[in-house]
């Protein structure tokens, strides 16, 4: 279930959908080719009823390095000047990180090497993520006349003003153990175990209910952006119905009864 | 001023209204009783003017496990399945929790023990949390199909997006440090002297002018949902409002004299 | 182009513009006439081109101690009781601190001593700042029963609620580290060190594009007031833009050559 030669490959593992990116000598750039492929693969995966998690993961030593560049100057040689070409591509990497978010499962990074720009942004736009001590972050843009204004976004959703606005003016590196300090990832591990660490972290969560995991998943970003009562309000009804599911009637009956639960997905 | 066969005792010390979860056989769940219990607790010490700051303790090494499952799961046999018992618990729920970012009274967990799903929530919900070495938080609702839908709406208020993550999707514990560091709570003490330290943290709030506490209070969670102009001009209004008070004359007042001002809490 | 006796000096050095709070003896209280020659020594900066990155640093043991209460309370004698003065102080400084976010440059808190309540709230507004060992911070106007209702706007952008509400509840002083980790200030620095490592920092951001400085600024606030997909709508197209500014033309080609960028800061 690999396919080599494509920007993105795929592998099952109990539950576990490890996407690979696959452009090593590109410094895996999030290149039209590969915003595509990614957005292919998650939608592969909506329709997959045996995908659980989903777990971002790349070859080579840089996690993405971004945008390609070269790709993007090229563009300007069209009779726009590009403009119609930067618009199409900084859309369509909003809606991967959108669809990363609005994904029916949780989406775990796994990040071994350098994170930047709007590789950084798909670490800060996954659920969770795990990196390994020699994993670096930065959102360099400010430093080739291309603030990181798309990444900023996932960014400052996940930092603090400060801690942000320090990434986004300096464009500095900041190492895994800084990284986990702000709140960019979730986790630091030794380089030689991060595969293996993040696979247990991704199958301890593909281990529950997937109705419910679904549930509060999608829960989670909608009342972040009410106000108080009405996320209140909404939080209520969710876990209502919930409480109707199989999953839930399960749950519950099997903590009561003290034996494992069975879930049925629904 | 105890009642130690209520579901939550009453202990008024300086102006501190301590209530403490009184249910320790039962994990102190918020059951139905219990909701109410609390609700009409701090309705009374919203009335009772010589109540200033509350603390919310817990009897046993509970502090509170979240909902009481048996009720629930009881609840299934209604002709409609449950469904409205469950609206009707989550809903008093939530009005509890909002009561406390409500109250004109700053409110302080002292948290001992496991506070777990509404259990941490109710911490979550607290304008100031201290904790014991021993303390313990999770939102393990995952675990039995019944996603932390409702504490999530306390917690990512509080936490990051990545640390709020993490808890809800493994409803793994956290220890007391981890809570600090992820700002949970404030302050992590030694357990014996965990009364102590939160019986003089809620003292020296209680030593202030209790109008101008409420002022601040209510502008706080007020001003949070609104958007940077509309803040400023908002608490421009409550700071202006808070100069006319005697309290604000009598304070500064006290302050360019250098002496101890005397409140009149208005 | 220092002026000795104004309440603000100012300095030019490379790109950097310090503005140095110069009312040591009244503890740099942001008094109407400080909150005047700031928003002036502002307005101008705006005007000058050559100011590319503002640094806010203040003569003395004192950061700032917030408003005049003197000025204030000497307010009173007047028809209303003050009242007109006091809105007039508040919206004043709102604006100002509205200015600075808003700014085109960077702003950089640089503070050696102690700032607390509007002194804070200035540290707070600020893109960045940066502490010497011995700075201390607060917000200290529940002691005197005046609520810092205006700093917890600011406050509460850039720390987690419960350590915010810590701070307004207690008035205490927090140190320089307590301020890193809670994300009040980037960086603490020997107190020796502060004005180098502080212009160091400037100077890093001075040496970037100036566009895609103020592009990129402007974007981060008012990106984060609107919902996730509103705010990749608008920041694809802000990047858009900045794709065909000549600056990233030149900051692209630059970086695909392997050689240093030249801005035109346009």
């Amino acid at each position: 279930m690999t396919a080599n030669e494509a920007p993105v490959m795929t592998a099952m593992e109990g539950g576990v959908l490890r996407l690979t990116l696959n452009a090593p000598s590109a410094r895996n750039s999030l290149s039209f080719a590969m915003i595509e492929a990614l957005r292919t693969a998650l939608r592969d995966a909506d329709a997959d009823r045996a995908v659980r998690v989903i777990v971002i993961a790349a070859a080579g030593h840089v996690f993405s390095a971004g945008h390609d560049l070269k790709e993007m100057d090229a563009a300007r040689t069209a009779e726009d000047g590009g403009r119609g070409a930067f618009i199409r591509l900084f859309e369509a990497c909003g809606q991967l990180m959108q669809e990363v978010v609005n994904h029916r499962c949780p989406v775990i990074a796994e990040v071994a090497g350098v994170a930047t720009a709007a590789g950084c942004q798909l670490v800060a736009s996954c659920d969770l993520a795990v990196a390994g001590r020699a994993a670096r972050f930065a959102t360099p843009g400010v430093r080739i006349g291309l603030f990181c204004s798309t990444p900023m976004v996932a960014l400052t959703r996940n930092l603090s003003v400060k801690h942000a606005m320090e990434m986004l003016l300096t464009g500095d590196l900041i190492d895994a153990a800084r990284a986990a300090e702000i709140g960019l990832v979730n986790r630091v591990v030794d380089d030689a175990a991060l595969t293996a660490e993040t696979m247990a972290f991704a199958a301890q969560i593909a281990g529950r209910s997937q109705l419910t995991v679904g549930i509060g998943k999608r829960a989670f970003y909608a009342q972040r952006e009410m106000p108080l009562a009405e996320a209140y309000a909404y939080a209520s009804t969710v876990m209502a119905e919930n409480m109707m599911a199989a999953d839930a009637c399960e749950g519950i009956g099997a903590f009561i009864a003290k034996r494992d639960p069975v879930w049925r997905d629904q």
